[in-house]
């Protein structure tokens, strides 16, 4: 079956992008670097922004729209921001026919134009804190794309935060590093590790950079959400003061953060297998295909009939779809369902209605059971939990047997070489180790744990100097 | 009350921008043309948007995203298109610190792009049709600009349809203009006159343009809402055929359709009233506001203590908030709601506790009633209902008040200049009575109406030849 689709160990690269064709997710856009997320991609996205978005607001958030362009002389008011990010703007240098007095760059970030008009909003303590979130498509010039994973336009949620102290800023960088991991954990069935980012590796413009990195099934680490603590870094860069209750002006400190449509790409090579895609059911757009499977009109009909009376308290319960095109044959259903990644399918024939019961295949391990129709909603409901958890699990089992404590810098290099994967290494905290370590291995300090179960003290792998703590390396995405 | 409001009579543009800008729904921004819609004004459009997109879905469309930028090449292959949009293009010319070879457009519309992509995935009678739909973000470069009225950047919903024929695209052309009839009436409460527009006025692209118009208090026209018959157009541009059920390759029939930001201001032009902004129910981010009234802290308890008993069963029936923020007297917070246009306010002092009632006041008309604690969640429920047909009947009101039957050209010309209104005049049908009446008297025609009361034949107010029927003729925005 799965006509179509490279195998994973055959060739990993073609292997995802040949999911996201056949699971019709996504497609090549004219336009360098662009992509077209087709319906059942956006569905997916549609699912993850519900989710997320009620978790923004949950914890006080609100959303908020703010331009597409942004002034040049904005990006150039953060030293280290226009540093990051100018050199992959996108600059708009006519308009309405004519050539702009100042380009305009399309935004690979909002923190500029936003804290641009913060200056306007927050004059007193009485006007902290702004909790504001925005969904929007950002672009950053790429030079090397990847469906999802790197694109020149992306869609994120960018949260920008404003407070009236350092400590207040910082309890919200971690509460939102809180609901990005429950939201990875929980609802993508996708294990990550929240840690601090290195000097070298965090925002440009950020005091400190937090983060979730995932593992995928080729033992590359994929950070899979960030969260900025951005201190007063953009409040001088834009003046933006407000009168404290002591009647003393002093600078607003921020935070930011956000995630973007990559975590499509996290969960497909996560979860996915040679047959295709495969969608945790919390975020599944459709949790159960039923595909009758019929000869001639009058059972057809009479089927039909005994689905819909089945299905009739279902739309409260769980999202489903009754297959009931003619004309293609029910493997061929069952081979496109799959590709879709759907997380349980129900077969219906003349013998299971004779027997009053239906077939039920799971998508993550293929079981097929038959099911009396009388347990048939109870059941379904407790599958999709048991996919749910059983997603989670294979995914930890997956990152545990591809976790290694090593010391050794040669034996480290190898291991990452092959097979590859997320290594507890001492590092003494030096910017140009790391940069050597990545030079010669490619592979990056992904993070340093906040939970971290080897807290011992030990010697950098690449210098030798003391180290408190292990971090994780590994090669990313 | 209403501090800072200018009124209605005094100065209509500028009442306009004050209510914007005190109930805190847009602000403008430093880059020219573009607005920044700020958490209310967005809230309003997040209700707008699940209302839209659940009434799309309904009717089988799905959503998806396309790039933001479409090669100059693709903007020129529809001729009448790229006459239309390409002189208010904003135009990237410049990205990753290098020359394009090929200038990026930024999307005014997204017909190109999407029939590039429609080329790739259609090719059979059984890829059809496609019904999409798309939410974002689009940029024209105006040279006067409007808060939500006309903004350079705006957001949007653009649905894309693919039909085998041309009978199948005019059905779903009508079919959206029924949708956005329906959210103009029975949720925005704004009436609307259905109609087709002229040659002159229609989308550079089409075959034939739908619209639905409203009149605003000052009693111009706003376009609300329009759907496109395509025909052909697009599917001969991009070259997109399907072998049909009779194995003959035709070109595809497509649709386009839209409404945008600006039916946010709609809504503020046609409930608004010198207090500010009026929500209508069905769509308000905040139904009931509640504002306890309380001295001391011991009497405060209780009270808040009492509205968590009394809205125990609300979060299922309604939108509330409890407004107990210290420091501000009830006045100033009965002016604030007022201003953010919430349509109930509830309150509630240590007499009403004590004689088991709440003070209820409606937004729209002031009214104050004393409402028993037993009766309240369901007087609520009622009210509201009531509140979103009284703004519904006023503005039907105030547009028949405002619509005359015209045959004379100079009566026409004085009328229009004062009062101003909707005028049903006669109209031959030729572009150049349409032009010269717009050079004289700065009124189009809004619609050739669909369900028109003044079918007789007539003369063209214009040049005297016949008419079939009469037209609508107004200012507009």
């Amino acid at each position: 079956m799965a006509k179509g689709i490279t195998k994973r160990e055959e060739d990993y690269s073609r292997w995802y992008t040949d999911v996201i064709e056949k699971g019709k997710l996504a497609d090549y856009s004219p336009v360098k670097g662009c992509m077209v997320i087709r319906p059942n991609g956006y569905a997916l996205w549609e699912k993850m922004q519900a989710t997320l978005d009620k978790m923004f607001k949950d914890t006080g958030h609100e959303n908020a729209y703010f331009p597409l362009f942004i002034p040049e002389s904005f990006m150039k008011k953060e030293a280290e921001h226009v540093k990051g990010f100018a050199p992959e703007c996108a600059v708009v240098t006519h308009a309405g026919g004519k050539k702009l007095d100042e380009p305009l760059m399309i935004r690979p970030t909002s923190e500029t134009i936003i804290w641009s008009m913060y200056k306007k909003w927050i004059q007193s303590y009485r006007d902290l804190p702004i909790l504001i979130n925005q969904w929007a498509n950002v672009v950053r010039w790429e030079m090397r794309t990847r469906l999802f994973l790197r694109t020149t336009e992306f869609l994120w949620q960018e949260g920008h935060t404003a407070h009236a102290s350092e400590a207040e800023a910082e309890e919200e960088t971690l509460k939102i590093l809180e609901v990005y991991t429950k939201f990875s954990e929980e609802y993508m069935a996708i294990p990550v590790i929240k840690g601090l980012k290195t000097e070298n590796e965090k925002f440009a413009g950020a005091v400190r950079t937090y983060c979730i990195e995932a593992m995928m099934q080729d033992r590359k680490a994929l950070q899979a959400g960030t969260s900025h603590n951005l201190g007063q870094n953009f409040a001088k860069a834009f003046d933006v003061k407000f009168q404290d209750v002591d009647e003393k002006n002093k600078y607003v400190y921020a935070t930011s953060w956000g995630v973007s449509t990559r975590l499509i790409g996290a969960i497909i090579m996560t979860h996915g297998d040679d047959k295709g895609v495969i969608m945790p059911p919390r975020l599944a757009p459709t949790q159960v295909v039923i595909i009758p499977i019929t000869k001639g009109e009058e059972e057809r009909n009479k089927i039909l009939e005994y689905i819909e009376q089945m299905t009739i308290s279902w739309n409260s319960k769980f999202s489903f779809k009754v297959d009931d095109r003619e004309g293609y044959r029910p493997g061929w259903k069952f081979n496109e369902w799959e590709q879709q990644g759907v997380p349980l399918r129900l077969e219906i024939g003349h013998r299971d209605f004779e027997k009053n019961q239906v077939i039920m295949a799971r998508r993550d391990n293929g079981e097929k059971t038959a099911v009396s129709i009388e347990q048939l909603t109870d059941t379904i409901e407790k599958t999709l939990d048991i996919i749910q958890h059983a997603l989670f699990k294979r995914a930890l089992e997956i990152r545990d047997q591809n976790s290694f404590v090593v010391d050794d810098y040669s034996e480290f290099k190898s291991k990452n070489d092959d097979p590859g994967g997320f290594f507890w290494v001492h590092w003494c905290g030096n910017g140009e180790c790391e940069e050597k370590m990545q030079e010669e291995t490619k592979a990056t300090i992904r993070a340093i744990p906040l939970d971290n179960p080897h807290r011992e003290e030990g010697k950098c792998m690449i210098c030798g100097e003391p180290s408190k703590e292990r971090v994780v390396v590994a090669k990313a995405y």
